[in-house]
């Protein structure tokens, strides 16, 4: 049986819409379907408004195809500023708030043809305080977050493609609890203008989908970089397979994902080597919380002294928290993460890629929050690319995976080895 | 005679606030009378509201002593959101822009006691088109730019501190063409949130006020950093003098005053030495220029492809320039920046000061634009902290000085150090 069309990849919907043997019309009400019959349960939208967004999809059909994301429905986390939908940053504090203009990477999506479809819920300011959002696998998850709305939304075939944020796990996190592909670029090169900051040495944006191609596809234009558009599979890389010092914390379904893609590459040919670990832990996830509650401290300032009474009790206590913070601990910190960052560059001599936990493991219960960052932590602390592939299933029936992490700067390399890793890995189920 | 009390130094002022002796009603009344005066002339200010300033003073007279900047007046460049005045970017395009909330580094600010005496004249998004700021020293003169309001109303009196930012040169240049102290911190230490957003990994906030104390005052709220609120002399540093490449663009009086600096500065004990450039000039003037139109095109996405036609050409050549470049090439020019800036740390296991030119010598005219931002381009790409410390004159009267540069995250030592340098250099005249 075909694909519905809101099944349809997003490679694979921009190639029938180019060649127009497809709308953007037809996309938009296939997508807007699936929402009206699924949003009551899943609740992975922040703002929608089907007229509009039939009226961009048909101004779309009626010009000449114009980029490379030309018709392509996109989910835009509540975080960033759109001219036409509101903006809310997952806080009632801004219930109505209307920005003037798009945020660059909305804009940037627009110039290359995409729609944006809607807002999808974010957690309040992308910190934890959860939004309704329900696991689309089973609702009695969390969906994780802080990006809930874009990983849900992509993985109930809701949208193609959503544009999340990560500051400490909110990518990573997200994808692996819904089961879809989620992408973290190399910090500093997606421009974050009109994003509601959180943390400036920290927040990072990236995309959600349900292959690496796809994701890849949507950073092309993230990125600016025409490379990501044809993606090969890149065979056979040296992988560095890495517990971290958080394995204590994998539940059995992240070990047995650990062991089976380490057995998978291997037997395909790849080079698979256990990383070993410095003698000691220095602590770099403590040290990410710190300098993430300092800087979030800085950032929502004006929140932080004049709105209190509207953010939740565990957003400030973060705050509060970061605001005490001295700014020569901050600056120590800083340096200590750049140390440790430069040890940790030493790897890609001897490994192309690192295989990581994600999560410790399946989604929590919906009414635990949207779980632990704590695997994705250093890695947002580096600015390494990270890219998460689903491949494996918990105790509970829902997705499991791991995460590849290259280089810095190294993108495009580690998308196409991950396009080659997540294709063997997807062969075991 | 005693200053007027516009004249004070914001030190000065806090100091007299705190004990009560001198009301923030009149500072912001002595404030205003300066503007009132001068203000058609010089054209430092895109929003003012005397009525609105004097009830926040005054319900700050009400209130206890609150901070370390309690009753100070304070110019905000007006590419930092304000939730009471509008924000207008320095474009036509946001001439009804009114935020909702303030910027990160204004709520610290007035979490810390200060108050928004207004906002500050900027070029067309901090970029090069210029706004009707006079030079205050002499009205044929550009104040530079882009942080020109700020610039010139310190250096005018009108206010003792203004915020402003830097992405090429635009905190030194106008600190150097209107004779004040400007300072550029560590890249990556003061919040972003609220900042109109021009180049992600050049973006700079900073102060200008017009004692190295005042700056640092003001720096040590942006960075939440209470050791430069009690700076003091760090005497006879060991400073290495740079010419840098850029050399044969100084004019005569810079020439001069980079001599004269030498000669002062050894006079006093430092141990002053020229640094030796490298065999051959890497670029690194360009390669800022290409890193800064690559983001600037990103940052400005939405501006660059909905809203054309309310651009100026000059920056629209710049955005179309810099959207034509590859994600490779910028990728690659990020690489080199990282590797000169690797190199150029080691001058500091030799020198605990680079003292360099701020501009090519005085303003230029008005009608000739800001100036050339081609002697700060270098440390706002490596990211290092930088203060202009004015201490000479030029041939039509006009200021001229030098810039201190520090090693990253060392910026409480660089003002350490340039508190003892400018009080040596100042006793040259």
């Amino acid at each position: 049986m075909a694909k519905a069309l809101n099944q349809l990849g997003a490679l694979e919907a921009v190639k029938r819409l180019q060649r127009r043997e497809l709308t953007a019309e037809q996309m938009a009400r296939a997508c807007l379907a699936r929402i009206e019959q699924r949003e009551p349960t899943v609740q992975a939208w922040a703002a929608l408004d089907p007229a509009q967004v039939i009226a961009q999809a048909r101004a779309l059909d009626s010009a000449g195809v114009q980029g490379i994301l030309h018709g392509l429905p996109l989910g835009v986390k509540d975080v960033f500023d759109t001219q036409d939908f509101p903006t809310r940053y997952g806080s009632g504090l801004y219930s109505t708030h209307q920005a003037d203009a798009d945020a660059a990477v909305v804009a940037l999506c627009r110039e290359a043809g995409a729609f944006v479809l809607g807002k999808t819920v974010t957690t309040e300011f992308a910190t934890y305080q959860p939004g309704p959002t329900r696991n689309p696998r089973n609702t009695a998850y969390t969906p994780g977050g802080s990006s809930s709305g874009s990983a849900a939304a992509v993985a109930d075939d809701m949208v193609p493609l959503a544009i999340g944020t990560q500051t400490a796990g909110s990518l990573i996190r997200p994808a692996a609890y819904c089961g879809i592909v989620g992408y973290k670029p190399t910090f500093g090169r997606v421009p974050r203008a009109g994003m509601k900051t959180l943390s400036e040495n920290l927040d990072t944006i990236g995309g959600l989908a349900r292959s690496v191609d796809d994701v890849a596809l949507l950073a092309s234009v993230l990125m600016g970089d025409a490379r990501l558009r044809e993606l090969q599979d890149a065979e056979r890389p040296r992988v560095g397979m890495l517990r971290t010092f958080q394995w204590r914390h994998a539940l059995p379904e992240t070990r047995n994902a650990y062991e089976e893609a380490a057995r998978l590459l291997s037997r395909a040919g790849a080079q698979v080597e256990e990383v070993a670990l410095p003698s000691e832990d220095c602590s770099l996830v403590q040290l990410h919380a710190d300098v993430m509650a300092f800087e979030a401290a800085q950032a929502l300032a004006f929140e932080r002294t004049r709105c209190r009474a509207q953010l939740s009790t565990r957003l400030l206590a973060i705050l509060d928290a970061g605001a005490a913070i001295r700014a020569e601990d901050h600056q120590e910190r800083l340096a200590r993460a750049g140390a440790a960052r430069g040890r940790a560059l030493q790897w890609f001599d001897r490994y192309d890629v690192i295989l990581a936990p994600s999560a410790t493991g399946e989604a929590p219960f919906f009414d635990q929050g949207t779980g632990d960052p704590l695997f994705c932590r250093v890695w947002t602390l580096f600015g390494f690319p990270a890219v998460h592939l689903p491949f494996a299933q918990g105790p509970q029936g829902l997705p499991v995976g791991l995460q590849a992490v290259g280089a810095p700067h190294a993108d495009h390399s580690l998308l196409a080895m991950a396009r080659w890793m997540h294709r063997i890995l997807q062969q075991q189920t």
